[in-house]
């Protein structure tokens, strides 16, 4: 290299970086989370939300930026915490907002200060992470976009997001109870799915059928004078290219997202950019979020429904409804044409031919290193503890500590959790496809250590439930990285032969990712985070069931633990009044 | 007195003292608290139980017991302290059991261990003391015996016990978000009275009117088929002398209590000897327990209703029923005769002069010092503060501090609390029978400080709430001492007429007393508890809404305080590795 053309380089990452650099900046927020009296689905129930809104406030950012949010809890006698879904947390674990792992609960009246770096560009959320909270509807949506003086690799002329979810009637306390209870009592099928926080619960609008669609609008049926679930308006210029960013936080729901008459490419998942795919419905799981582009080119004088529907589970709600409002209609206006259908609930290849379509962009993603120095094996299986129904990994259903772990681990304290690995692996002979010949589980806090920046394989392994012929949709959620997804398979999964079948050229790099019925999904990721991450399914029951791991790398990195994440369990003995 | 006396006298008393040391012993309890799925009035609902019991354990001790309750939080996501009522809790201030002022709440998974001396006699109770969920059926009765070889001045040939409840359809967490919202959502009326734990909402036994009874017992309209709710039953002998002990855990009805065809005997008042009085009806407030004796001299043919009904407010509850059970009628026999009436919800005066005639026993109970050296009038107030509705003492609406007092106070963290005392008195030109002029009130976290072993005179003072024309019942408790009632008075309280009315030979020794419509009530203690304890309105909702005052006297006297109480707002700073 010459020297001028180092120089060049050299002067050129200088004013980029001090260019960066002016242009990151601190973003303060003061939150105060509280019940609300609200009716998402139009029947009045009780949501705990931010600053009065529900779901909480739209964050925006730009990489690089540290976000500062202030949480004070309000509610009467709850503890919260709320963590940030896709944000890494480099350097910053206590900041993961999750109860018992980075940290203790925010007692009521007391305020926890967020302070981390959203260091990549995507779209992300935020939402709580103690007992089933985030079922309550405490979430909502933490978008970042580039830096100053960066560019997306692709073009739009506006931007537009949603995010999704399910709600029941029944409160999340007696969710929990039934979750706990001997005989089990299951939460059962939502009542309703939700745009932006917004459902129609037994409104014929949402109970359309192509035959018995007819207008006009019934408005006495659905309850569009209700200010808080009047279906969410997307507004949209007819000609122009929209970045929808996508995002679902439901409970249990696995989703299928449609826009009538429109068609969407696939541009980004998890903060991570795709190989640009084109199709006419997106299958998304909780956990999970995409940046979809569409062009505004069918006729304007009409709206258009945005539509979500239930995919693996037999569906029991009606689908969640949003309206993209064409400019000049009135967004009132009915759309000309029905929502468009979903594909069949139960068409699992259908799903898993949309996953395999999810490919990384490779010219702008890191690529995977080539071998993992250690793989580990997930068997997701349904168990019985003592008369409890749980879900368990390799025979262990995870329970959490009454000491967060990454103070524990800070301060030495080893007797807070189990010191036993989990098992990484199960039984050659067990059966996938049958319901465990011993349903007993055990449970426990141990913990998956992993040396700083090895490079480790998960391979998530589905079986049968304690019901015959029944396996279920798992997405999985990894905190403090992202990972490669290198394949999915049918069965179980063969490391002779399925390990040469995964790809290393154009994997989509994620933070979560499903794991379909009887079927197993590879992914790998390097252990280069110091601190203390739950892997865990993202369906909010599943995780209360115990369907979770803990990873750990690098703890002796670990910085300063704020004083205000350690006044629980063991921790808090360490106070100088002793 | 001569040699042999004195020395006769001593021994006796160093015999007395080792057979009652040899008594009295540590009883160990291990409660886990945890919401249970229950239907207290035969609705399906869900309530804050004690291993898997609703209500909580019946606790039974000597006078001199020490009791240690490990209690254990397995509410997911709620913190939860436990109040043991009327316990002076002498040394052990920390374990009131009250959040914010003698503790951190214990939070989910953790254990706090109550450790205290039940050091005389008497009928108690123990409750939560956060947020509102003693009004989700965190309750029990705590019943204190007289240590070995001390003697009741009663006798009795058995003993019954009853907890009286009320019950709401909304859960707490709805109730306490609409008693802080804009507008403000009043609780309403209870849906049922319990006792035991026990009502039947909707059911035709309890709309009973003498004409309207009719056999059978008209069991296809109430649920007597759910052993939740069946009515209690209190089993009895006839030609027997018992003793009911019967406690108040209303969340806010001010109860009558009867029992058909049968007198009682007041003997006991809130772990006090009252003089005998004989009694139709007993009215109980919340916070309050009486002993009664009841001789069972009735035709023994039949049953007899045992009833409770809402007084001091309009009542739209149904009476709440337990059967009397004579000996050898089957339980389920109906009994012959209708509930006794109650007098009529708002005949104030009958409530007057009954409180009236609630004499201490003067040969048993202490007398009180006959002078004050200090007096403080509190103002009862109904106000409003930016849009809330509040109550307030003196114009002042008590807020409580993250830091709890006992924490703050023993470590000096002076910036905990307001340290401006609230006011002492209010104007002298205050119309009481008048809505505020100026509704606007403030909030503080101050407290009143005595001088340790002070004798100190409260005067409660009533006025009209924001509304014209009404007045409410308001039973104050204090906690770690009891006190004199002095007496009761119509209208404003003036100190130079009213004083010298002030009953000093035989008045009842209470922890707990009412503040009638427009009234006053005037009560005497002596601050010889080193420790901080809240004095405050024994209404649920009253309280939350902030009617309450703080009293500390003694703090440099307080003992070690277990790290488990401190782990919460400036005293959780106070850690090592900080």
């Amino acid at each position: 290299m010459s020297s001028n053309l180092s120089s060049f380089i050299f002067c050129f990452c200088l004013v980029f970086l001090l260019q960066s650099a002016c242009a990151s900046k601190a973003r303060h927020l003061k939150w105060e989370l509280g019940y609300l009296d609200w009716a998402p689905d139009c029947v009045q129930s009780f949501v705990i939300g931010i600053n009065g809104q529900y779901p909480g406030p739209t964050v925006r950012a730009k990489a690089g930026d540290t976000l500062v949010v202030e949480v004070t809890n309000k509610l009467p006698t709850e503890g919260v915490v709320i963590h940030w879904h896709g944000i890494r947390q480099l350097g910053t674990p206590w900041a993961d907002g999750t109860a018992a792992i980075s940290q203790c609960a925010i007692n009521p009246e007391e305020t926890f200060v967020y302070r981390f770096v959203v260091d990549k560009a995507g779209t992300f959320f935020y939402h709580a992470h103690y007992g089933m909270q985030r079922s309550a509807g405490l979430y909502g949506s933490l978008i970042v976009n580039v830096a100053d003086g960066q560019k997306e690799p692709f073009d739009y002329d506006g931007e537009l997001s949603l995010l999704l979810s399910d709600w029941w009637h029944q409160n999340i306390y007696q969710q929990m109870l039934g979750l706990s209870s001997i005989p089990f009592k299951w939460i059962g099928e939502p009542q309703s799915l939700l745009i932006q926080g917004r459902g129609q619960f037994n409104c014929s609008l949402a109970r359309y059928s192509q035959t018995t669609w007819t207008y006009p609008w019934p408005e006495t049926m659905c309850a569009f004078n209700n200010t808080q679930c009047t279906p969410h308006v997307l507004r949209v210029q007819p000609n122009k290219t929209y970045r929808l960013r996508i995002a679902s936080v439901t409970s249990l729901a696995s989703l299928n997202f449609a826009i009538g008459g429109h068609k969407m490419v696939l541009v980004e998942a998890d903060g991570n950019y795709l190989e640009p795919t084109t199709v006419d419905k997106i299958d998304i799981y909780s956990g999970e979020s995409y940046s979809v582009l569409i062009r505004t080119d069918q006729s304007p004088s009409t709206n258009y429904w945005v539509s979500i529907n239930v995919r693996g589970r037999k569906p029991s709600t009606p689908p969640g409804l949003a309206i993209l409002n064409y400019y000049p209609n009135p967004h009132t206006k009915l759309p000309a044409i029905p929502p468009p259908p979903s594909p069949a609930w139960n068409d699992t290849s259908y799903s898993i031919s949309f996953a395999r379509k999810i490919l990384g962009k490779s010219s702008l993603n890191p690529r995977p290193p080539p071998v993992a120095q250690r793989r580990i094996i997930l068997l997701n299986t349904q168990n019985k503890m003592n008369g409890y129904t749980k879900w368990s990994i390799n025979n262990v259903s995870l329970s959490l500590p009454v000491t967060p772990y990454l103070g524990s681990i800070k301060f030495g304290l080893s007797n807070a959790f189990d010191s036993v690995v989990p098992p990484e692996n199960f039984p050659a002979d067990y059966d996938i496809m049958l319901p465990p010949q011993n349903p007993n589980t055990t449970t426990s806090t141990g913990i998956f250590r992993f040396e700083l920046n090895a490079t480790v394989d998960v391979i998530l392994q589905n079986a049968n439930t304690l019901t015959s012929n029944n396996s279920e949709l798992h997405p999985w959620h990894l905190h403090g990285h992202d990972f490669w997804v290198l394949g999915y398979g049918d069965g179980k999964f063969d490391e002779k032969r399925d390990v040469k079948g995964f790809n290393l050229r154009n994997p989509p790099l994620r933070n979560t990712v499903t794991l379909f019925p009887y079927g197993w999904t590879a992914l790998r990721f390097v252990a280069d985070n110091p601190g203390v991450w739950p892997f865990h399914c993202h369906i909010e029951p599943h995780l209360h069931m115990g369907m979770g791991v803990i990873f750990a790398e690098g703890e002796e990195l670990v910085g300063k633990i704020p004083l205000s994440a350690l006044g629980c369990g063991l921790t808090r003995n360490l106070l100088i009044h002793g």
